[in-house]
């Protein structure tokens, strides 16, 4: 395909006259062609209308021809797998093995969810049937099906160009939900996004669908980003970045005449704790599992390692700590201003008492830091919020803490994340009880003698947790649960059955599951 | 029991320091005994705080024990019921029968609460098996199940002085779910308050629950009420009641340094659809069914039919419901409040140019306004949003409409409602199904030849519906489905069986449903 830097409104490309926009090579600080067209607000405006209008055809589709849109939008990005990794690999700075498999999980995704439709629990149908001879008034047949919330505005972030961005997981759960989706592209990875916007475009053209069902624009966040998420025919908002960003948009969804949900995943530091029992059985094994879990495609995850709660009696393991880490160089960060903000990030650790203990080389690129890490005290930490923040990239903080009293009070003092992590033999089991309450309390995701990199995608996952780590505890950005922010619950009360939609129709043609009369079947 | 006028915070009476009050008998404008004691609100912190302390050991009782505690508050609540039931009646104007109806709901609730935590479904539990064999990575051990948010705020409603309120649905569900309550009592029926407020203080001591798991507060919505929303120990807020005190929640949860999610259910004047084959059926019974159902209770419920489209050229039906409204009397509102407010609801409406065209006669109580019914057109209508705003009480619009065509493009500009009714019979079917998706993105549950008013609890029941009705329409408050306002996701990565939550734990032993890989078992 060709690129042309313009967007996509309902199937017809549209270059904006908003001004115009480059993406850059990170490894190497060059303009990438081409030139990449911002649209105006007012163009907004088209894309909601048709989405808006797609609206009521999209979401009556059987789930079955839902689960093949999915599955073609799959086969394109495969169709297009090289040249999309190739891009990719341009706009990010990341290696191609890793874009090969985050282009993988992106189709895996989109299939999962296939697979999901054509299960369809998550219809949710609950029948209770009529009672006509109840006193002292009969009962009537009441149906409930989840219905789609209407057109979604999807925000990717920059760190997975791929899986989170313009055909990751919020807007293939969003499709999956019948809801149309309107794109805003990631600004860093223009070009990546508009390959994958070809290939939703395709498959919507391909299946017959209202154009209106897709949109990928290209703005400014600040203006074209805003005013998408202010418009009234937009019903929820997606997001994956920064707290900033986030709780900007926040602001928004909540000021509009008709406030919307927002799903903005935002900010963690993801406290791994290792007990003594753990360490003492293979320090080194610990070491070497948590520096790559923290310098993971430059530590620029998510779930990434933050904080590692270390027991102040235990050198073995920051001694292992630092020298794996020295044996390691700093890899190319996803843009130039994520770079300068991890610097940013460490003078403020530096400023606010956090001492550096570690550091790898700097890499031979730009924008390839060295990885660092700090240490500090559970009672220090407890005593400077500041040092909560994340520091996005391959930077941590060890927390020495005196005893399983010190550590509680800390993990309680903490934030919400995305995960908490446990290291722990046998011996260490009745500290891991202890904190289990707090972990679950403050995250989405408990993980034990595992670290948190690597999401699986799959029905169990939790890609969630408490604020700041997301906008919303509710739910997960990851996995097929990922489908229910997108929905709302209708009752259906005494309607005859021509007159009823079908998912809750009495002879169930889609095989649904249903909770009759409160029992599951 | 005897009335104090206190608030009882984790099992203990406080006599408030924040000034006081008394409920007022609407009928007769008498004050009623006792004083009512206002707290301040530092004291709010005493019960947010022993909430806190409360939880993490009530979310882990087994849900056959929690339902254990729902029927005991069900129990204490039938052993109350007779000075339950006089003293509402004293406090609301409500009949006794209507008052002995609504104990029987909010009991019958409770017990469907209960059984529902022995279903268990609710904790929704997934297992994705680990995949020791997957390449490149093994695929670890995944479990989800659904864990309580922490301590709720509940508003009850004034109009529901028992099923809406201290020992209501929303109580209900958050104890279900295993959240401790902080209920802010309603000041007009105070003592009702008072005394469910004792039925649960009883059954948490009764089942021997850490006390902080309820508490009971009096003061004034705009100082106690706001503190408590805001306070960091809360983390969700259930309301029923105006759009303005609702939506000032909404704000307050916003702009807090961790925003909570707001179950507000604020305003609807659930239009009603008459179709030409319906009226031609039987226009009497038609008129009499409808002004049944708006005068019910007063007309104070959140379902009352408050709009009601009619074809311009059906007469009959008109004159049906004149005659219908000119037979009836006036009940006693809920507070002289509510009665001015009625009175000035409908003031707007002639000012904005709607017609009186029938009215009732006054009741012979204080408060006790003639039921109105007004008319205007569709286009007018449409042109006059303000028109739109509900009118607490029997007060309802008559809209007419000239062709499907005006009708749609009406529905199409009303904001999210509670319900939507049609009646219709086969020859309207065919203008049924092109209202039907209209209707479906406008409210909670549509209505089939019957009237909103009378809410079943049961599983497939929704009370909810877009903003305005409600703050979020993802959910509903009446119904099984509402203990998952309460919940939010959890899964847990690789843990031994022995470190597992019992829910989730190998060998089942609460006998939970659970979905294992994806499939429902």
């Amino acid at each position: 395909m060709i690129l042309s830097g313009q967007s996509t409104i309902a199937g017809q490309a549209v270059r904006g006259q908003g001004g115009t926009s480059h993406a850059v090579n990170p490894a190497t600080g060059e303009a990438l062609e081409p030139t990449i067209y911002f649209i105006n607000v007012d163009e907004i405006d088209q894309a909601a209308r048709a989405a808006q209008a797609a609206f009521d055809t999209y979401r009556s589709t059987p789930p079955a021809d839902r689960a093949v849109f999915l599955e073609t939008i799959a086969a394109n990005l495969d169709a297009m797998k090289a040249e999309i990794v190739v891009r990719a690999q341009q706009e990010s700075g990341l290696t191609t093995a890793r874009l090969e498999g985050e282009h993988g999980r992106t189709t895996n995704q989109l299939r999962l969810f296939a697979k999901e439709l054509r299960l369809g629990a998550h219809q949710e149908v609950r029948i209770d049937s009529a009672l006509p001879e109840r006193l002292p008034t009969p009962g009537p047949d009441i149906r409930q099906r989840q219905v789609p919330l209407g057109p979604v505005a999807v925000f990717g972030a920059s760190n997975f160009p791929l899986a989170f961005s313009v055909a990751g997981g919020d807007t293939a759960s969003a499709l999956a939900a019948g809801c149309p989706v309107i794109v805003k592209a990631h600004n860093s990875h223009a070009g990546t996004c508009e390959l994958a916007g070809q290939a939703i475009t395709k498959a919507v053209a391909d299946c017959n669908l209202p154009p209106g069902v897709f949109s990928i624009i290209f703005g400014p966040g600040a203006s074209v980003g805003q005013a998408l998420a202010a418009h009234p025919a937009i019903k929820a908002i997606a997001f994956t970045g920064s707290q900033g960003a986030g709780t900007d948009l926040m602001r928004t969804a909540a000021g509009r005449t008709e406030p919307i949900p927002v799903y903005a995943e935002m900010s963690s530091v993801n406290p791994v704790v290792l007990f003594p029992g753990a360490i003492a059985k293979d320090p080194k094994a610990l070491a070497a599992g948590f520096v790559a879990s923290l310098t993971l495609g430059a530590g620029q995850f998510c779930t990434n390692p933050g904080l590692i709660f270390i027991p102040v009696d235990a050198p073995s393991i920051t001694e292992a700590i630092i020298t794996a880490l020295g044996e390691l160089t700093g890899q190319t960060m996803l843009s130039s201003g994520i770079f300068h903000a991890f610097n940013e990030g460490n003078k403020r650790l530096d400023t606010r008492g956090a001492e550096l203990i570690a550091t790898g080389a700097p890499g031979s690129t730009l924008n390839a830091p060295a990885p660092t890490i700090y240490r500090t005290t559970a009672a220090h930490l407890r005593a400077t919020p500041d040092l909560q923040e994340e520091v996005f990239g391959a930077s941590a903080m060890i927390v020495t803490y005196v005893d399983l009293k010190d550590l509680m009070a800390t993990l309680e003092a903490m934030q919400g994340q995305l995960t908490s992590t446990v290291h722990a033999v046998e011996s260490d089991f009745a500290q891991v009880t202890a904190i289990m309450p707090i972990m679950e309390r403050k995250a989405g995701r408990l993980i034990f003698n595992g670290w948190p990199t690597g999401v699986e995608v799959n029905h169990a996952m939790v890609h969630g947790g408490p604020f700041p780590a997301t906008s919303d505890s509710r739910t997960t950005s990851v996995g097929t649960l990922a489908i229910y922010r997108f929905q709302r619950p209708v009752s259906y009360q005494g309607f005859p059955d021509q007159l009823l939609p079908v998912a809750i129709s009495d002879d169930n043609p889609w095989a649904l599951p249903r909770r009759v009369n409160g029992q599951l079947t």
